[in-house]
């Protein structure tokens, strides 16, 4: 029977990222139904690196969009600090493993159709716009997540 | 039909605190039930930064008190590294959008019945006593906390 | 009634896998049943610190190995930025307090029969082998754990 998977996408981090649209792909393999709730950072793993705006964002937007990823090529690792273990060594051993990268999964993720919402106070204190997004993304209220989260089977805050 | 949320915040960070404190009253207004269980560096987000009492620790746990967050209002950026973006620049963003700060956040989670457990191991390691927290924490077990986990409709690792 | 308690421990740090094992084995001491699902830097907590092998790895994998945590006591914390607090005072802290040692905390979880999972994937990326890990361990897929985790009545990333 087809159960609701939630996932809740704070942490804009490739590793993080990676779990998530493994786990997401999966579910989708198996029938269930999954919505990805992309707030704070998480949101720069739905940004469209090709679509950029300035218009109308405030000096500190401007600022911010400067210093934070275009999109999901530029996420950092959670894990740094790891004795300096960097991202580029751990996309060389995906690659040694025939794993493919993380925007191969983001796109099986929209392929399989992933529900993408994205959360709008987050948007707007970021001072993220809808034409800066992947064109799935939907833009929704706290309440709306809480009311997929609510009527999913599991929820993770990732 | 009124369903149950359960959080459980272990992070002492400005922006998942905020996350969770507009998780947690967009579900009462829902007329969800809701309860935050403050463990480890979470119960940093309950201490009442007006009161303090150094009696009966032990010197570790003075200098761990003088160290950490005095309350709310000391809580840490999860993602300081990207870029330098501080706290200072999201709390600007945050003003200029009229959204209210993260003290306002609390204080409407407890006006609108938000339950708030503290871990009572986590705070006897980190020497923290109940007369140094928010009157509104009850100090209760980790059996305490899985049994509300358990009997809730979701549940969230913060 | 017995339920299902699921965690994925995803963070290979030492005060969050603190805090699983203290749910894990308090769930199990209230005769629910529990699975950790360990994948990504997860896979530190169950690595067996006398079993190493470097045959058949890369030479990323070799030089993953050496800058990793050879088992569960060496994970890091996940706030040393807290002012610098460490973990060897927290230890003293735990000592203090006659809290158990985290390595008695994860012999507990073996004890009472909490299921341990560890992602394929995962290893297969990081070139960790079966034969370095626990003897607990049981290696599945994304698959095994979707389908532990939707029939489970919580579900924590941890």
């Amino acid at each position: 029977m087809s159960k609701k998977v939630n996932l809740l996408m704070f942490s804009g981090e490739f590793d993080k990222a990676l779990a998530a649209f493994i786990l997401a792909n999966t579910a989708r393999d198996m029938k269930h139904d999954v919505t990805m709730f992309f707030t704070f950072w998480g949101l720069f793993l739905v940004k469209d690196p090709n679509k950029f705006s300035d218009e109308d964002k405030t000096t500190y937007e401007k600022l911010f969009s400067m210093m934070t990823p275009k999109g999901i090529g530029d996420l950092p690792l959670s894990k740094m600090n790891f004795a300096g273990i960097g991202k580029d060594m751990l996309k060389e051993m995906m690659l040694d493993d025939d794993t493919p990268p993380l925007s191969a999964f983001l796109k099986g993720a929209i392929n399989k159709g992933v529900k993408f919402y994205g959360c709008k106070l987050s948007m707007e204190v970021m001072g993220l716009k809808k034409e800066e997004m992947l064109d799935q993304l939907e833009v929704v209220d706290a309440k709306t997540y809480m009311e997929d989260a609510l009527a999913s089977d599991m929820q993770l805050f990732i």
